[in-house]
């Protein structure tokens, strides 16, 4: 008779193998889950793309726990109070046009819409390096665990691949980097000085197919574009997600 | 002409400052952002309990993101099916009666059930102490941020009081051991060897108020007792967690 | 089309995936992959019993790869020469019965040997704890990878089953350290002073059931007894591990 | 019945909410609290300006404390003289004009002086970014709780205004290089060999606006012009505070 | 003919020198630059007590800097007001009996009156050791430099002689847990749970010679005693500064 | 009477001295014990040349162990399968054309291999440096051992001279780049991005002499042409190193 | 022909290879390369002793190469005086009976003392253990190189006899300790206060045989005997090496 | 009556201060105490000029003490058997031409023979950069404790004035390039491959002042003119070091 500690294994190993398995191909991959991969992938599974969300750390979430210096609020701007409501996060008007959220409410929030929309997470593990192949575009990603690099062990990746891949990776641009450092055709200029309101303002120009088959969101496409940074404020990155969602949908004809 | 990025930063620390010195006297403070302590605070806050939640890390959910050795899926036993109903958790039926959830949505979905309750959350906040006055009850906590201790520095604490402490910190019991070390009667044994089938079945026995003022829930309330230790299978956690909330809520007269 | 990055990325993930489900369930689990371990391992899979070796490190060898202070030979005494044979590592003898081999052969043929013997090998692996269920017996282990632990993180185990679990983990004694320390009725009483021959000669009077289900050998056996500790001989390690390995497939009939 | 512990807490938290709001818009931000930055901070605020001192570590006074080679004691020379009798700091003539005093009393009786004059002190705060916007002068600063970046976490910042800022970081001129990095047209040369004699001559000359909206002082003076360094002599420092100090109040019209 | 440089050198060099030589021997030596430690240190002083302060930092001022939580702010109640007044610290009233002042300046005031006083500092130093000989009694220290064993150096120590040490240490009682270890009769119980109101209330009759000269101050008295801990209020510290400088300047018979 | 403690540690010390001083002095020295240095080593010692496989870490393998994220499975395409054959590698078809292995018995079959072909082993040795002298060409190693330089220690290293050495220290390539950085004239270009089918193609022509007397094989052959990396497929390996191992011995007149 | 390097690299390693064989079998070891363990070895090798000098570090000198307090003198009382002359050490006399020293020139006097005197050096040698056997005395040392376990690499050690063996490591009486620990009937008590007289005068007395074929000398005696501590005086020390070496020379009968 | 142990750390402070203040101002300073930097210093001192040896380690020595890859043992050729004979070093002939010492002798009779030629030695002692004034030339040292250094502490240096400089610092080349680094018109081309025998036929030519007031000597001088490096062959360090001190020495009339 099998005992229930077994089950319990098998049940996790055989859901996650096959979730797995079912996203070695896949339509979009989204790197990071902060608020702009959050946003982002949360859409795209809404629209019916086959997606999964990628992410380093142990926790889905990014910079967003901390609100600002450690006082978990962030600020959302009035065009972007619409994302608020959608992802039915609750909000107080502070000053005219400016709405305090709490910053685990937002992140929470975000990532169980993503989980409703059918995303699938794989965190814990890092992007090290993206397959481009004869056809001179991103077409997948090649993946390690976390913890691998962490504990400095020399252990080879596995593969992915992905129709679109969506760099949403904050202000590192981390793919968008690799890309660059390889050799692709792509410059990363890095963000600028802070300037909110610039960076809130420029960001939804900035997001855009930057090589053929990455896409860029969020923070990341400030820093491609040297855009200024901003703070604590949120609404640019959501609407920023939110247009990389549209830009993929519509190349995979959703 | 006041900036925009002053009104953000004004936003934030007003709102977060209220919210804390609304919280230096409550009902019930919850330690521990895993899925006992954030089953009983989001029950808590739904009886009308003022609570916060307290978390040392900078992002809510405890081990359950990590699902079972990096695989994020967790399982849940039949007796416990309708806290992932009323959780909104989505699952999936392994074998008769185990049920199987992905972990990032169980923990967002916890933690989002808690927003939804008017839970407070300070997260990157440690319990350094416990308060214990003449009444010879615990009645507070002393917190400091978690970065002060990760980086070596020496900071005096601030204090919270609160009628009733729930320890949910895992295995490690933190709050029982520190009354334990302080002198207090009271005495941590330790959780014993895995054995998920009887460690599930014994939790809501252990989860009491284990000192005056003091209630342990999940893996803390196994530990105290020096029960056995169960995997990666939540059922226990959350009734546990759910325990912890009647028996406060009652002292209470919620 | 599908990629062959991609084939290649699923037959790992596939034959893994199948390699670890069949072996949740298995006869003997070998802990540690040094010679006495890997010895134990090759001889029970040569009598047709199911079974795995778990390595913490990446590589299998354990504090054979080192020969003597990083001078990479290793000597076996008469006792264990047809060991060496069995195993086809080559040896010279140094003085009338003393032969000394090559480290790096030495492992790679007794790892070679045991792969041979259809063991399987988890590396990476750590046993963080046993189960011992109602009937006060070892039959099961508590495993996680070993980066998880290595890089700080906080990740739930997975469990496997075994019937009878072999502590060839050296002077550390791990699997009996745990159950010493979670209260079961063993005592560890640590190695004693360098005396080789003496080491070497009562190592198999100590290689025996400790615990119910639960046997130990190589210098763990040494190590549970307080006998003396030997130095980079390795005849000894080799017979105790062919003794374990008799005693287990005896116990299973085999 | 409140308890003492909470208004112990309440008291700190609402007056430093106070201090922090008060300063989100400011005349002038000292950034570094060593000798020259509290010159610097005293005399401004001795002259009505309305400023803070920003440090990043726990403690104030910087390279100072230690004195020459951790011998706690510092050189002044003659034409600096009147400022230790300003700052009403104990000294003893070495040889004609070379002046000795204890550097724990220089340190404690400048950050003395600059309390008295009204700075607030933030301390354990670092500087991470400034902000720039459309009329191209540093109009702020991005600011973090310094033991987020010494606990390697990710939590944004906030931002404070300020109408002019104030390199005081020492021969790092951290806030000057972040100008220049980020693409501002300034050129940070890097202090020179060590020529005492030269260095505190020509400090004056080089404590000056170096891009509109910020001033350098102290080494950060001569590291922007590629000066020569000094040693444990602090006569320049203080001088150099001191004029950085009349040209910001000049310009504000105090 | 000698450079300036050579003469900045050789001024730190002679003074210091000379400062060291001159406190080789003493009446009293205070461990610990923390409130307590500098109140002491400089009533001590002004009665004319040969003394010096020994901080193991090299800074002054130990955890007052970060005043509770990182907000620079200190609480001092009634009883102790006249300290404030004493040593020139602004503080303002929050609630009847309760004071606030401002944590940079609350250090800066109390170490520059130690100066004033003409207490002499050592920084950076280190006690390793007690002197004990035949009398019995604690007769002088066994100093380091602080970097040697940060740098995990081995490296002798040096010995100063006093007829009284001071320990204010902190909750760590550092001296009387030496005398502790080495076999003097002396118990440190260490500090309780905080309840404030009674630590303060205490401390006065824990300031006391707890070893034949040694006498403890601060919390470094409460710990010795198993008192309750306190957090970031003040008065008593300040107070019991000074019931130990007079109980040892009595002793002097100053 | 010599004890057999003494008889143990001379026979290690007096065979692996004899083994040093045999090969201070040979054919060829492969740098690397990954996959394609030790089948380049394997085939070597096959035909008869006397050659040293130099590794820096304390076991042989390199980054085999691990499979493909830490699932210990390798793959290996048709065309490398008779070199599965030949080592005896035991493996099975996943689809047509692709063949899994467990990356356990890869790696010790592969050592065994060589061990048996006569092939001396270095672990824990590192190359430091190489030997160029007037001929212009890589003459010979500066050797240390590895624990020097993970201790931080400072001890000069010694010499081999070989006729042939051969780069396979993976995509580092470092004994390339140590030529390319003190200024021959070979450029290490890097791998590029992945793309697997490619990178298993171009291998051989990459595997070549880059450098009078040096070779290059595996990814430190496809990192010196900048071609693409592959993942944890491994029959390119398994070639390239085949094919080095035939142009050294040619070029030896094997 | 063979090159030049070899030649050097082969005459290294021959000449310590055979150093090594001729002290796997030895007269006495001296364990720790301070003061008394080089004046003992010195002294030793004087009578014709044959004798080892096995220090962990990569330098010989132990504790006194930084004098005090990182000021590099020492100081030896009248009755070591003579000792100075012996090792042609000069000194100064500071006052009556207080003769100073540089600690540099008495490290490298008393080494090459040891040098002329025939004594071997193995330094970066660690000792592990000892060498009990059925006589039940301490008959040889099993060692390691130091940078094994400053790497934490896991590498068997070799063994050495010796008939006497001199613990001369220091407070730490590591070799003493090692005894203690594994069950050998000795205590290592500590060393207590500073107490320089007694302590110098006293440790002659300590410098004895304290189990069956072990030897302290130095601080290693006083601290197994729980003796005082003294400072940078180091005439005991001397003394104590010259007592031991008396000791262990009778034994031998030189 | 003055205690004993403050007549020690009296005599001790007493004799290094006037140590330390006589050499504020000197002929020469060699920077680095391994081979050439002992031969050098004990040659100036012996033809009588003030001359100080500066070493930020506790101990002299350098890379010496490990001979070649721990193996203590150094050879030297024909050469300079002369220097050997001179510093009383004994060796062995090992083939014609080729003489093998000990390191650890090796070591300690050229510091010993330094000492007894008068140099002072500064050890844990750091230059931090050189003093260059109007005159263009190196005229000083800035120098700081060591231990500052590694436990990463802001301290102010000192200086030390003199009128030459001996670069001894090891293929480093230190000194030489600080120089560089702020803009001297030098540049250290860094050592190329191993060539033993071009590298020691080299060095003479490359021992010479490279910088007014900066002499380089053994491996620094070969780094500098980007010459080749040897191994643990040490005849043209001690040359070198002897024609640094022949250089100096001439300029300075001795």
């Amino acid at each position: 008779m099998t005992l229930n500690e077994v089950t319990i294994s098998r049940a996790i190993l055989e859901e996650q193998h096959r979730a797995l398995i079912d996203h070695l191909e896949m339509d979009a991959a989204v790197i990071g889950g902060g608020p702009s991969g959050l946003a982002c992938a949360a859409l795209l599974g809404g629209r019916g793309v086959r997606c999964a969300l990628i992410e380093k750390k142990l926790s889905i979430g990014g910079g967003m726990w901390g609100g600002g210096m450690m006082f978990p609020r962030i600020v959302v701007q009035e065009e972007a109070r619409r994302l608020l409501d959608r992802f039915n996060i609750a909000y107080k008007e502070f000053e005219e046009g400016y709405y305090v959220a709490k910053s685990v409410e937002a992140v929470s929030k975000l990532t169980a819409a993503a989980c409703d929309a059918g995303v699938e997470f794989f965190n814990l593990t890092s992007v090290e390096d993206v397959m481009v192949r004869g056809d001179g575009r991103v077409g997948g990603l090649v993946i390690n665990w976390t913890p691998v690099d962490m504990a400095g062990l020399h252990v080879d990746p596995l593969t992915m691949a992905c129709t679109y891949t969506v760099d949403a990776t904050g202000h590192d641009a981390m793919i968008a980097r690799m890309v660059e450092r390889k050799g692709g055709e792509l410059r990363v200029k890095g963000e600028s000085f802070m300037w909110a309101e610039r960076a809130e303002s420029q960001i939804l120009a900035h997001t855009k197919e930057v090589f053929p088959g990455l896409f860029v969101t969020g923070m990341a496409a400030n820093a491609v574009a040297g855009e200024c940074r901003m703070g604590p404020i949120f609404g640019g990155m959501l609407l920023s997600g939110e247009r990389a969602a549209e830009l993929v949908a519509e190349r995979l004809g959703r």
